[in-house]
């Protein structure tokens, strides 16, 4: 990875502890606990070396540890980028399940697919002292979590690589996947394929049509520039776009959508034509098996369990080097992606 | 409600503010501030006159109000009960819109149906200072809330009420609904009407199972005990449960489903089938349109929205008595609810 260059050595820092404040302070843990919880029984004097130990250190009192001592537990925070897309309820699941084994909380928060909002989301949910975080970034700069990383906040990535930093970082094969969707077209016959992907700019739409562009030169088959639209996922566009690559002189004779939320649409669409157009979905949805809807599918459970899995490797302690970890796709053959070119 | 009695004036308190700790040690604001943010400047003796008029007063330092005038926001929190229930994804969303629109964050998180496991994640995010609350409820008991509300945390109940407290509540009219629904297909001839539903326990699968039970009176039916089925939404349940209805010397010629979960496996045992058996479902399900699956329509991003404006209004400062709104459901005819008896 390019980044690996500019931070040769990732320091995964530990908190500073009580125990820390206590040695340089030269008083015993339980007066650094007085002094950090507020209660009584202090003098000024060593208050104020306390405070002073606090400082030097950049202490910061672990809610999460203080209750987990109560008999409560400590907590992950997950971010995602749509509440909406069902995408995320089976990710998510699998991550509060492995929190839950590991006696932790998840608390969860949505970017809505903006950069500002994850950075606002992520800094609170740090200032409110989450031991570890998981995040489906929409940003492309994640230099703002360098000082949470720092400070002991596990932090994996998920679905996308951080931007800028050195990260844990779990995503599925989407190019592989995109590529294999569309080889099993092109094996049926077709060779004007087109692609419907979301908005250029999100790591895996890009990566999806790279795995078309990689299917369609496998094949020696030149694209044309119509065969391929990216974008936003909203119904209107998504139906616009493959209501054109079905128009013209030389419409396409299958589509490979690029997402859950593309391949809805596209569905909707083919489902108002005569004709049989050929269509593969990247991401599986509810109820394709009984639609005979062909997809490219991802496992979005085991996505969130190995996330988690990691990141609680990381809270107990791993100093591993950030890591990358790529989970294969599966395609599953349900009719759609084996019809012939009409 | 039967609470009015217990809590004949409901107190929906304001939490102390820095003026009034200011007011009651004699101190300015800026000297509250300094106490409560470990800042120096402040003799001891004014430090122990402003920490007993925060114990006096109660007072417990505003996160969210500190992180505001930093240039933060706000948050609210939202307690689910399930993560992977697409049900949740659009009311998440739109009270994540509205959280925006008064430039607040959402923090979610899951109760996994678990009454305690509700009752740690609700204080959890009290203790991370949200500003406000909208719980999915697990639990029977709120008690454990009355100190939080009390102190100021706006509390909003969705989809079921809260147990044994007053407090703002949003609910479909899952009774309505349900009845609405038996009746369409009673009116297109059916007799031998199933009902499979959720755990007995949960005020939605209550409130639809009578919604069945009052239609079936309407028409003058005597319900059979075998052709009512509660229990786990799980797959496996909810089929053994439909098949053991369709079987039989008098097997039931529709059903009534009475969740998404509970319908989409319904849907898949019907289309195994050779016959053709009416179904109408409790909520909509994505793609149901396609599948020509009748359903009795809740309106997610309704209920969100309107819980998540009710609890700003409290926020704000509403001191009107806890309210209780029932948002209307829609039948949605696409076929299954309209063939006839086979």
């Amino acid at each position: 990875m390019a980044e690996t260059a500019r931070h040769p050595e990732p320091r995964y820092g530990t908190r500073p502890t009580m125990k820390d404040v206590a040695a340089r302070a030269g008083v015993g843990l339980k007066t650094v606990s007085r002094v950090v919880n507020g209660e009584p029984g202090v003098t000024p004097d060593t208050e104020r070396r306390v405070q002073e130990a606090i400082e030097a250190l950049g202490f910061r009192r672990n809610d999460s540890a203080r209750v987990l001592r109560k008999g409560r537990t400590a907590s992950i925070g997950l971010v995602l980028e749509d509440l909406a897309d069902p995408f995320y309820g089976p990710l998510s699941r699998a991550v509060e399940e492995v929190a839950r084994d590991h006696g932790a909380l998840l608390i969860n928060g949505s970017s809505a697919e903006d950069p500002e909002r994850e950075q606002e989301l992520v800094l609170a949910l740090c200032a409110r002292r989450v031991d570890g975080l998981i995040v489906i970034p929409a940003g492309e700069d994640h230099r703002y979590l360098e000082p949470e990383i720092k400070a002991g906040v596990a932090t994996v990535f998920v679905d996308r690589p951080a931007g800028l930093i050195e990260a844990d970082t779990v995503l599925s094969d989407s190019f592989g996947g995109a590529r294999e969707g569309v080889a099993h077209l092109l094996a049926h016959g077709h060779r004007r394929i087109g692609f419907i992907g979301d908005r250029p700019h999100i790591h895996t739409a890009v990566e999806r049509l790279r795995g078309y562009h990689a299917a369609m030169a496998d094949a020696g088959i030149d694209v044309r520039e119509s065969w391929v639209s990216q974008g936003a996922t909203d119904p209107g566009r998504v139906a616009a776009a493959a209501e054109a690559m079905l128009a013209g002189p030389e419409p396409v004779t299958a589509l490979f959508s690029g997402n859950n939320r593309v391949t809805v649409t596209v569905v909707r669409v083919l489902a108002r034509r005569e004709d049989h157009i050929a269509l593969v979905g990247f991401d599986d949805i509810e109820l394709a098996d009984l639609l005979g809807v062909t997809v490219v599918s991802q496992d979005p459970a085991a996505v969130g369990r190995t996330a988690a899995e990691h990141l609680f490797r990381r809270l107990e302690g791993s100093g591993r080097p950030p890591a990358r970890v790529t989970l294969p796709t599966r395609l599953v053959a349900r009719g759609s992606g084996e019809l012939p070119p009409a």
